[in-house]
């Protein structure tokens, strides 16, 4: 299955979080699982992502929630309108981040991120996302993903998130 | 002026975005004006903390948000209590963040963020923090920041961001 990520053209491609084009970035990769509506990321964090010694930053946190939602909201946005992202590239960005942190989240496992769009209408896109650390519920989010035309960056009045 | 996160013993000043011994981090720094009531911390993005061309990663602001808040929580703590942070450090963790892009910030100039405590009450404190790029408000956040006992590591019972 191919990253959601890799649809992105490639003047889309340059996020931090999740660009295929950004060198220094973190290549946050989502899958889309149709058949339950939800998507999937994996992300195993470096030693130096920590915030207090063995857990894990919540900036990172943060950051793993917002591309993930990003995808999430492109893919949910696709499957329902029957687009194919091969031909209609779609790219949200975040109107708007909530994270709560249940508990630390352990540094050193692969996490796992699991995201349900929760609203899909015209432009915009909400999903939630659960973030378990060996089988635990770490943290938890709600990101509301707005979708981009194909001159964004002409004009800054655009919501400005990952 | 002596920054917050400095006051943080070495076993609590690992953060990947704010603590001085991590030699991949961020180094974000957090300044208490208690005159005033608010924090302030300034940075530079690099170039590679990109979202789309042209303007910052969301992630990298989430987590400038919520460094930022730990350490404003820190510094308004002492401020109400009258201790000094010197003989009495304090590190709090994030037990939420929201975080809303009002529009996109450009990656390029120092971007300023100004915190405001909200509540401080028993090991709670509420932080919303503006940001600016270029004297524009481009970021709003909001943080809900829990003190650490020094036990904190050894029971996983505590909420758990930056």
């Amino acid at each position: 299955m191919k990253a959601v990520q890799l649809y992105y053209p490639p003047e889309w491609a340059h996020c931090y979080g999740c660009g295929y084009l950004n060198a220094h970035g973190l290549h946050i990769k989502t899958y889309w699982h149709g058949e339950k509506g939800e998507s999937e990321t994996r992300f195993t964090p470096s030693p130096h992502h920590t915030a207090l010694p063995g857990f894990v930053y919540g900036g990172l946190l943060a950051s793993l929630v917002d591309c993930h939602s990003t995808a999430t909201a492109a893919a949910a946005k696709a499957a329902a309108e029957g687009l194919s992202l091969e031909a209609h590239p779609l790219r949200f960005v975040t109107a708007s981040l909530k994270v709560d942190y249940l508990k630390p989240t352990p540094l050193g496992p692969e996490l796992l991120l699991v995201g349900r769009p929760k609203e899909v209408k015209g432009r915009k896109v909400v999903v939630e996302t659960e973030l378990y650390a060996e089988g635990a519920l770490t943290v938890r989010g709600e990101a509301v993903l707005i979708l981009i035309g194909e001159d964004f960056g002409r004009s800054k009045s655009a919501p400005g998130g990952g």
